[in-house]
Parts: structure tokens; C-alpha cells; sequence
């Protein structure tokens, strides 16, 4: 790409031609086109000017899906909508995530002559990565850290989320640890509760953590969620640190990317990356971004691990979303900023099959509850029944017929496999 | 209000009923009422559960308005909407912005129970006041060190965006201080762009103040755009107040509430707080959050203008909800935290008095580009315009009437009253 313009594609709905949205979109979020301002001489729109770089066509529609645009005089009645990419020159915010966000972003949710905006795709000059260092560990580094190399990375979340009880909370840690899994997390609703604050979590937690390990001689991954005010959060994280734990997690909505890259700068751990709020900016399908486009700051930000949702999940949103989520983080980026894709919400063994039959990966992080603490024979035959999940799914074998030479995965099939 | 819960109202849109849609939310965000998981007692729910306080029925639809939603057996083909209020206990979260939005956000936005959803307002137990200190200059700061007490805090906004050279943008500062004007800011798209870096606009935008205060006696505001990574902006800020600078401004979306936080922590001048993509949130009408509702964290964290939009202006945004944006900005909360509401887009003397009448205020900042600066007389009949238009609003004098005694009014009528 051209090194010194950031690509963006927007998902764009008018009452106009496309052309015209186009124009629009490139004038607002950089020198106005379509005011006279004094001053705005050719040579400054030449030089800081937005460009519209190409413009794809899709189809029409009669009613617009967002609120409040207006229409030309002697409107068709029709809204057209279309992929339009815009480049913006770097040098009108240089590599910084938050300015880029109000170029890119800005103002055009709210322009009239649009009755559907949605940012689909970004392509970011080498500046910024320069800038933003990325991940510490990613991929290869969580592996290392959980000695786990040929298969997703397997894991569950502390259930009830709220509430437990320390000793509660310690005996799941040596439940699960015993069962073999190589990841647990805190929920994102919990993270230094005045019921139970953080401090004592994290001794409670290591404490438990380190006498599994002396017994199965495997160290859990515990991504303890952090998440909090900036200065907050870097207490939080070198408690973590100091009591020996190996991750750390952040809603990263509730703390931004600019609290995401400023954690990134300090952190000595994986930071996982929880995305809950997503929705509020992706769901209405003509508003808001694409995770695609999305995770590619997150990434730059520094999340080691990145939520996803996973295939036929408790959530609204579509397996084909899911898909091109996780595609999108195991894309290379700059040569680097490896990220895990966080596969979760209503998982087990039977969930594998499809998600790597779409993705072709196993650089994931596949996080089941119920799917590996419910299952019939216990939670250790809960953990073999998702390896031997995706087992089957590499090697292309149908997991029915899996099955039949192992009682584990056939009994979660029995127990989950009928919804 | 009762002190130890968090009260939310959410715009609910379900094929379920509202009271099933109401639990289900419940549930998801705090001790998850639909999934039986060992160790969730009847105790454990008593204590953190969240609450169903009320629910408000509203019309029925024919269509979901997000997509993903799943329906009952024997849907009978309807949407309900309805207010539903949903507390949560303080002690799950504690007082914390970023921990509080997970709970009250989280994944609600992607319930397949839901097909619409959007957080309409929001109550918070004095906790948080204790936590966040809020704004401080607010309205009774902002008119001290502006010097003005009895009107709007009246300015503009430096156009070009973009591109502007050192000594022009001088040039434009000497203009609008000799007209007289109380305040000026920075573009959104403007920070600390690489083509002029922030510390040489400093330096010139200073100069060029100080000079003007020399001739007019008067300094005006100058919100610099600060926004950036967290350890840059506190940069940015130091360098802004040692060069005697009067006003910052980020982009809030930009830097998360969570930057904002910290930001106040360390702030030595007023905080100008820019909503750009903010329209990512709130064009969609059954998805993300209310600006009333939103306006309220932005507070806590140390917002001390907020942008509101204005009326009339060149966005979607109807007038009815800028309006209860102004009126959420200038109602108390927690005995303090004053904010001043920022009007703009396409605003000139005229439309002071329907803001007026809306809102019965005049703590409000009004900024105007051409309705001030192309004033057919200059800039400094352009200012006296917009004063006239608020002396007009105030007294209820119909503007035309009032115009018949002020040319400078007359002619901004003239100008711009046609559109």
C-alpha cells in the first residue's frame, strides 16, 4: 500500500449518488469540501485533502435504516448503497490510534446525507507501527507460557460470576487445574468488587493456582481481570505480577485504546481482551465498525487474546461474522502483532468441527463452562473431549465416528449434542 | 435514591415478553438467572442479583429492528417495546466507570432475547461522586476565567480544519480577538498533527493571544485539542498550561472516560469535551445509549463542556434530542458537577432564541464558524449578533422586532435567516 495515506471502506447508505456520499465523507473528515471556508486554497486541499479512491456499488433499497437524513430535491424515493474507500494522509494525524478514530470516525455517523455509514475495512501505513509495539506475547508467547503447542489453547470462566466465595473460588482452581485445562478467566462483571477485592483475589487465587501446580505439575494460565481507572489498572496489573500471575484481562470498551496501549507499555503478562459493549457498535448492520476492521487496533493497542464469540453462541450475532472475526485476528498485520482469538458462549467438543473447518486454525483459545465442567464424567473428561474435538476436526474425521474409540467425546455428545 | 444500587433505564425491544426480556437482562448481567451453575444459591442471587424494578409498555412492531434476534415457539409475530428499569447492587462493581459499564453494557446489546436495545438513563449512588471528583471549572470556572457572566460563553471554531499555516492561524486569533470573541478551539481533526506539532502551535496560538489580550484587554480562550495516548496528552497538557494556555480539549470518544479520568486527575485548566463518534452510539434509535444518559459518565470524569450538537444544525440529530441533551448538561447531579453544554453545527444568532425557549438556560457555550466570521459587517458584528440574538431570547423580544434597533442583528438576519 501507499505508505503515507490510511485506506478506509465504508459500508455507505444514501439518498444520494454514491459519488456524492463520497465526497461528502472525504470533505468532512478533512479540509470540507463542500464549505467555502477562506483559506482553503487548492494547494492545502491537495496536500491534506481526503480521497475518494474507489467506489463499488451494491444494492438499492426504499427505506433508509438510520434516522434523520435528508433528501435531494426530487429524491427517486431510492437509498443506494455502496463499498466506498477513502484515504486520508497520514500527515493530518500521524500514527496516533485516538486522532486516527476522529478522522476515520468522527463526525460521519451524523451526517445527514447518509442513512447508513459503517466502517468495514482499514489499512494502516507502517507508522503506526513504529508507534504501537502490539502484543508482547500473542500466540507464540501464550503457547510457551501454557506449554500448549499443537491445539487450541482450552480453557473455562469462573462461574457464578458474581459472588463466589474465596474458598469457593480456590477449589474450582484446583478442580479445574486437576481436570488438566490450560486457562481460566475472572467474568467480565468481575474485577475488584468491594465484596471481594482484588488483592485478595489474586493471593487466594495463586495460592490455590500453586498448589494445583506441585500437585499436576502444570502452572493454569488465571487471566485476572483488571480492568479499572488508568492508574487503577497498573496497580491491579503489578499486583498480579508480584503474586507470580501469568495474564491479565481488560474490557477493553471500558478502557479504551488509548487505556489498552497504555496498559501495553507496562504489562509483563498476556493482557486478554475482553470486548463486552461490542454490540452497542456493531449490531445495527448499516452503523458502526466490522470487528475485522475493529481488532486491527486492538492489536496495535497490544491484546494478546481477543473475544470473538464463537460458532452457534448464545449471542445475536451470525456464525459468518464469527468466522470472519477469527480469520481477521490470525490475518498477519505488519509483519507482526500476532493476537489469539478468544472463541466462547455456549462451546464444546461438537463446536470444534465447524470452527476449524471454516478458519483452518488452531490458534485459537476455545473457552466452553458448561461444555467442560458439566459434562457427564466430570470436568477432566470434559477438557478430553474438547482435545479430542478438535482432534477429530484435524484430521477430517466426521466426529460421530470419532467417537466410537473414545467414551469421553461420545458422552458429550450424548450430553450436549442434542440442542 | 436507594444508595447501594445502580438504576438503569433501557428502551427494550423483544419477541419475548418485556417481563421475560427484563429478567433475561437481569440475569445476563450479574448472577445469570436462566443458567443453573453449581454454587449459584438462592443467597448468592438475594445478594448480587441484579433487580427488575419496573417495566413500561409501550407500542408493538411488526419487524425487529436488529437483526439476530431469536424468536419463542408460537411467536405471535410482535415486537414489544417498553422502558424497563433494572437496578444492580453497587457492591458487584463498586464505584468504578469502566467496571460499572460492563455491568450495565456489557453483552446486553448482543441478547438474542432482544432485538433492540438502548440504555435511556442511568442513576448512581453518591459512591461515585466520592471516586470521581467531576469538573473542575464547570459553568461558574468557565464564565471566571472568560470573564462573562450574565450570557452564553460566545465562539468559534479554527477553519481550516487542517493544513493551516503557523502564522495564519495567528492571523485568524488576532481577528476574533479583536472582535471581541470569548473562546476558540481547535478542530476535532486537529491535535498534534506530525505537518504542525503541537508544542510550535502552542507557542504561536500563544503569542498571538497575548498579543491580542495586549491590545483588546481581554485573553480568550483557546481550547488546544490535546487528544492523544495517555502519556502524550499529559505531555500535551503541561505543555499547554506552561505556555499559560487556558483550556484543553480531547476528544472523549477517543481517549475513553477512562483517559478522561485520569486527564482530570492531573488537569490545571478547563476540559472542552468533543463527542466526535459519538454518532456510532445513538443514530441507531432502539441500540446504544442515550446522550442524556451518557452525558452523566462525562460529567463524573471531568468534562467540563460537552458538546451537544445545536439546533437545526447540519446533522441528523432532530432538535428534540438536542434539547434533552442541553437540559440533561445543566441539571444538578450529586450537588455539583456542573457542566456547560457546547452548541454547534450551523449556528448563528437566530438560533439563539429557539435554544433559548427549549431550555430556558444560558449556560451554554454557542459556537458559530461562518455565523460569526462571515458576518456581512466582520467578525465583530458577527459577534455582536449572536449576543443580540441571545439579549432578543432572554427578554422575548421576537427577533425581527428586536432587529429593527441593531443593525448588526439586521444583518445577520439577512445573511443567514433565508435558509
Amino acid at each position: 500500500m501507499v505508505q503515507d495515506r490510511v485506506k478506509v471502506v465504508y459500508l455507505v447508505e444514501t439518498p444520494y449518488s454514491l459519488r456524492r456520499a463520497a465526497e461528502v465523507i472525504a470533505g468532512e473528515q478533512s479540509t470540507g469540501t463542500f464549505t467555502a471556508v477562506p483559506g482553503e486554497t487548492d494547494e492545502l486541499k491537495g496536500k491534506h485533502g481526503a480521497r475518494v479512491e474507489n467506489i463499488v456499488e451494491l444494492e438499492t433499497v426504499d427505506e433508509p435504516s438510520l434516522p434523520g437524513s435528508k433528501t435531494p430535491p426530487g429524491h427517486d424515493g431510492l437509498y443506494r448503497r455502496g463499498l466506498v474507500t477513502v484515504s486520508f494522509p497520514l500527515h493530518n494525524f500521524g500514527p496516533s490510534i485516538p486522532n486516527l478514530m476522529s478522522a476515520i470516525a468522527g463526525n460521519l455517523y451524523e451526517l445527514q446525507e447518509l442513512s447508513g455509514l459503517r466502517l468495514v475495512d482499514l489499512e494502516l501505513p507502517d507508522a503506526f507501527a513504529a508507534r504501537y509495539p502490539g502484543p508482547k506475547f500473542g500466540i507464540e508467547g501464550t503457547r510457551r507460557l501454557t506449554g500448549v503447542s499443537d491445539r487450541p489453547i482450552l480453557g473455562t470462566i469462573v462461574k457464578p460470576s458474581i459472588g463466589l466465595a474465596m474458598e469457593d473460588l480456590q477449589r474450582i482452581i484446583m478442580d479445574v487445574s486437576e481436570a488438566g485445562l490450560d486457562f481460566i478467566k475472572d467474568d467480565e462483571l468481575n474485577a475488584n468488587p468491594p465484596y471481594a477485592p482484588l488483592d485478595l483475589k489474586v493471593k487466594s487465587v495463586m495460592e490455590a493456582i500453586e498448589r494445583a501446580a506441585d500437585a499436576t505439575g502444570k502452572k493454569i494460565m488465571y487471566a485476572f481481570n483488571i480492568t479499572g481507572d488508568i492508574e487503577e489498572m497498573k496497580r491491579n496489573h503489578d499486583l498480579v505480577v508480584k503474586a507470580g500471575g501469568n495474564c491479565v484481562m481488560v474490557s477493553i470498551m471500558s478502557i479504551g485504546l488509548a487505556g489498552l496501549a497504555h496498559l501495553n507499555g507496562y504489562s509483563e503478562v498476556p493482557i486478554h481482551g475482553h470486548r463486552n459493549q461490542w454490540g452497542m457498535l456493531t449490531r445495527s448492520p448499516l452503523l458502526g465498525f466490522e470487528f475485522s476492521a475493529y481488532q486491527k487496533l486492538c492489536r496495535l493497542a497490544g491484546a494478546d487474546h481477543l473475544h470473538v464469540n464463537g460458532l452457534n453462541s448464545k449471542f445475536y450475532e451470525s456464525n459468518d461474522s464469527v468466522v470472519r472475526s477469527i480469520q481477521a485476528c490470525v490475518t498477519p498485520m505488519h509483519g507482526g502483532y500476532a493476537t489469539m482469538p478468544v472463541v466462547s458462549s455456549a462451546q464444546w467438543a461438537g463446536t470444534a468441527p465447524a470452527t476449524y473447518a471454516a478458519t483452518s486454525t488452531v490458534d485459537v483459545m476455545h473457552l466452553a463452562g458448561g461444555g467442560i465442567l458439566a459434562h457427564p464424567d466430570g470436568a477432566a473428561a470434559g477438557f478430553e473431549s474438547m482435545k479430542l474435538g478438535w482432534e477429530a476436526a484435524v484430521k477430517g474425521i466426521p466426529l460421530e465416528e470419532y467417537a466410537e474409540s473414545y467414551p469421553a467425546l461420545k458422552r458429550a455428545i450424548e450430553k450436549y449434542g442434542k440442542g
